[in-house]
């Protein structure tokens, strides 16, 4: 080590720049003049695509080629970590076009727009118990000191805290807050891409009230404003409607679209508007002719059984259903509101009912049986009634201390259907209609949550009594009540709905979107040796009308077939092209709308209300 | 447990309603007619104060409050956990707004838009060697698989993958990605809110070339861009430039806006335009006089002591320097250009040194004397030098094994200043000048990163061997050369700016803001009986310029006084007052703008104009 040697050595010295081009401004600073700015950069109000990074190419079709597939493939987004995902330009955009359309919708009715930190902490989610609820679902951290913290799935905790802090008086309500932000679940088994990932965008709204009664009024107004907000999308989209019969009106909404890779079942009727969630519902009435005891020919048919456990272990189910049907058609919401104790995660449940070598409690075991399997089989089970038949062979318990019940019919003597709704069943609503099953994903959901959260919480509010209370009391009262706010929570699923919208619209060729959340409007492919004439087409589109277009121009140095089959891949809802009819006198345009199905051939002079009647189909 | 009775509970049954406002779409979901849109919501094109939630009141101004007590008093933003923070409706204004500016001038670069995911993996950093480096600042989390994840705070390793696994060939570059997205940091001691945060809003640009001349361009691209960007923010900031010799040209600039509570120090002179940052220069020429003996009159000054060791710990550095001086006045800086292995992050580095009860290496002792002290101390050091003068009385170690060196000027003979500029040191530039310590807050930076990346993490192109090789091979040659990508990463603290702008621009009043990234443009206060009128002014306002205004009205039910002091804390640009000019025959607004210190009377026909160009200037 030559120390000597060293000390010519000197660091790096800085020098800096003082840019500023405000001369009013007070500042211990001093300005050097302003350097004049250079040339306008990029005024055309379009988009080249030579600048827009779409990373096709390099990625092969395949046949079965999902939904998913086409996202990556059309350069839309990229895995980054299992069910992990980052957003390309074009997705990007996607997200972006969705936020716009929510936005506008939360502004109606005059919601404003936070962003709180995905950080937060497991202290505050055991105030309102839900740490240990969400299980693994939730990832948790913890930082340097030790304080353990979470990266939140949802904000209730989070709002509900900083209102508390914040608002004191029912003046300050109704308050409406919702955010556009990411979220975070431990997915057990992420899949479909976008459709359950586990860091996703979502659009959380939280309303507080200070009566139930403000509180389903703001509740109406957010339903219709989703109403309008899924309109704007042109979709067939599904709303179900729950009535919550403890505090009167109609407080949760689903919002769904039927889309083949959905993880909900929608049931709809070929006949009448009778549509509904297949989880949640049970059956409709089922037809007389089914249930009426045919001719006692001794028959006894053939049946499967389900099991399952209550959650204090104590109670064995047996599920009787016809032989016909598997283990995977039995409907454990149905079995549910004849045995609500039950607990149905469990697989192989008889392991966990006492065996006869403990202890010995007082067990039951429950026989429910299908309506299908009739009165004949149900009384052959009831007469042979015997734990050889009714449990599975070698089951090891003490005779004595089981009860054994037959549940055969609901307490209104109605038939029992176990199983889950079949393609052509039929349906309760009208005499004549056939139900069919479809699969849906859910894209939002509206909800009232009335004190859930506001109560472990403590947010509170001061409220003239006579507000709150009967009218019968004076309305000249000047008595103060503290009461917790009646909130509500109304998500949007953002990254989902990119998923959803994607598969629901696909083709063999590619995407396709709704105008309101397409990635651009119109994309403009210029034919060889007419790339001068593609900007002019380009900036008359883009700038042509009060509402803007979003005009992308093909710049790129590629073949014109390649760029139409990429074109066709991303989806853009329009493609304006310059090609043989462009020589003529008037200047031919094709416009091609792959899902109206539409190529028609029009003279430039009319392109821009042509494209803004199509875009206004889409 | 009544089995029997329970029976009769069916579950709830969803119905649902199919809404659907486009019949030209093929969908297997039948449509109802659509319900006709309620009237227009919100035409108005401004935005009403009773319907955008801003909690002030409820905090008292304190005398010493400082920018961050006023963000939180004026409801930009809360603390939700220690170092993280909620961006209530107006912080989250004042971010969209920075996003707006960033997007501006990002795109004027053709840099595309991607939102990269905030969970990466550790894996992918070790292959960058940066897990470790990090260190505890990184908040580190497993999944349910016990997949070793982490939150990012930056997204080099995430952004070279994405590129790697994409881009092939020289032709798909240049390449210019960025986000505006949240930032993970645990920091030791965040402080000063947005200013040093945990979770923060970042934008990061990151630039892919084929060869170092190409990323050169992009570079002075993007220095170019960011000036423009800061200019617009109209404040005084400043610029360092970083000569980087290795590979030419001005590689690694920073942008700073000087500010009371900043962390950097920068320096500048009261005569010329010199301006640098204190922590990495030295120091300019030290003028004669003070370096010429003057005669000998056998004082020897008295000399504080600073100690260092070597990251090898076998080299113990003393540092003398005047007793008037603090050892916080060492510029470690200017001590690590004499000695490049010192480490400087030490308390009590003396005890690292082998003592004489261990084997005793063969080890250095080196003393470095500031200027300062002149040639009477050092040779008085150098002639008394033992060991019991150059090391703390009690010090345990072997005579025998010590080599002692003095540095008492650099290889070209110049003397040494080791310590920080100080107010009213001679500036390096000019040579009259003096310079001044000035804090600040680094808003931004411009970073040329070389393979810094692309090397371990294999982002190869294909790049034709005449493009990247000397001219004087033939150009005809097809030979493919495989390159690492050069990259360059530049970033801008979007939190960070709202901490420092706020805490630049505050006064006693309140905050205040540039036009560029005001929450609104201007708020309208009407006075009592003239809120009708305060519509008009808003919706005039506007709506009147082809550049749309964020015009905000206060009609909440508070007091004329209440509304004025609210709108001064929470820092419009611009407050438009109906008040008594307005029944006279010009209706008179009085229009206020406290960062110019001006208010004007100006009849409502001239209003839009006006503020126009007030805002011009802001």
């Amino acid at each position: 080590m030559m120390l000597l040697s060293q000390t010519s050595r000197r660091p790096q010295t800085l020098v800096f720049q003082l840019r500023a081009n405000s001369t009013r401004l007070s500042s211990t600073v001093r300005h050097s003049s302003t350097k004049p700015l250079p040339e306008p950069y990029e005024q055309e109000g379009f988009t080249r695509l030579s600048r827009f990074w779409i990373p096709t190419g390099g990625i092969t079709a395949t046949k079965s080629e999902d939904a998913h597939a086409k996202l990556i493939r059309a350069g839309y987004l990229r895995q980054s970590h299992a069910g992990i995902f980052h957003m390309l330009p074009l997705g990007h955009r996607v997200q972006e076009k969705l936020e716009m359309l929510i936005d506008k919708y939360m502004h109606q009715i005059g919601a404003s727009k936070v962003s709180l930190s995905s950080i937060s902490s497991q202290a505050l989610w055991q105030q309102t118990n839900r740490l240990e609820g969400y299980g693994p679902e939730l990832f948790r951290l913890t930082d340097r000191k030790d304080i353990p913290l979470l990266l939140a799935p949802t904000h209730e905790e989070e709002i509900t805290t900083l209102v508390s802090k914040t608002v004191k008086s029912y003046k300050s309500l109704p308050l409406r807050l919702y955010q556009i932000g990411r979220k975070y679940r431990d997915e057990i088994r992420p899949r479909q891409g976008v459709l359950r990932s586990r860091e996703f965008l979502m659009k959380d709204l939280y309303t507080f009230d200070y009566s139930i009664q403000s509180a389903l009024s703001t509740y109406e107004e957010v339903r219709a404003a989703y109403s309008r907000l899924f309109d704007e999308l042109k979709l067939p989209y599904l709303v179900a409607e729950a009535s919550s019969g403890d505090i009167g009106g109609d407080l949760s909404h689903e919002y769904h679209l039927p889309t083949p890779i959905g993880e909900d079942n929608v049931i709809s009727c070929n006949s009448c508007d009778y549509v509904a969630n297949e989880e949640l519902a049970t059956a409709g009435p089922i037809p007389l002719d089914d249930t009426t005891p045919g001719p006692d020919t001794g028959d006894v048919p053939t049946a499967n059984v389900w099991r399952g456990i209550s959650k204090d272990r104590l109670t064995l189910v047996n599920v009787w259903y016809p032989a016909s049907f598997s283990d995977d058609s039995v409907n454990t919401y149905a079995i549910k509101s004849i045995l609500p104790e039950l607990d149905a995660s469990l697989n192989n449940p008889i392991q966990y009912w006492p065996s006869s070598s403990e202890p010995k409690p007082h067990v039951h075991l429950v026989n429910i049986v299908d309506y299908r399997l009739g009165s004949p089989f149900s009384n052959a089970l009831k007469t042979n009634a015997n734990l050889e038949v009714l449990l599975p062979s070698g089951t090891n318990v003490g005779l004595t201390t089981i009860t054994t019940d037959f549940v055969v019919s609901s307490k209104d003597d109605e038939p029992l259907n176990l199983l889950r709704i079949q393609d052509g069943d039929n349906c309760p609503r009208c005499s004549s209609g056939k139900l069919k099953v479809q699969k849906a994903v859910e894209l939002g959901h509206t909800f009232h949550l009335g004190t859930r959260y506001s109560d472990p919480l403590e947010a509170h509010v001061q409220v003239p009594s006579n507000l709150i209370e009967d009218n019968t009391e004076s309305k000249s009262t000047k008595k103060m009540t503290t009461v917790s706010m009646q909130m509500g929570c109304h998500g949007i699923g953002v990254s989902r709905i990119i998923g959803a919208v994607a598969d629901h619209l696909a083709d063999e060729k590619g995407l396709n979107w709704p105008r309101a959340i397409a990635p651009f409007d119109v994309i403009v492919i210029p034919g060889k040796n007419l790339e001068g004439d593609g900007e002019g087409v380009s900036h008359e589109l883009a700038n042509s009308l009060d509402t803007k277009l979003d005009v992308l121009l093909d710049d790129r140095p590629e073949s014109f077939p390649w760029k139409m089959r990429d074109a066709d891949l991303v989806g853009y809802p329009i493609i304006v092209i310059l090609g043989r009819g462009w020589d003529s006198h008037d200047k031919i345009c094709e416009v091609q709308c792959r899902r109206l199905s539409s190529v028609e051939h029009v003279p430039v002079r009319s392109l821009v209300t042509h494209v803004y009647n199509l875009l206004g189909q889409l």
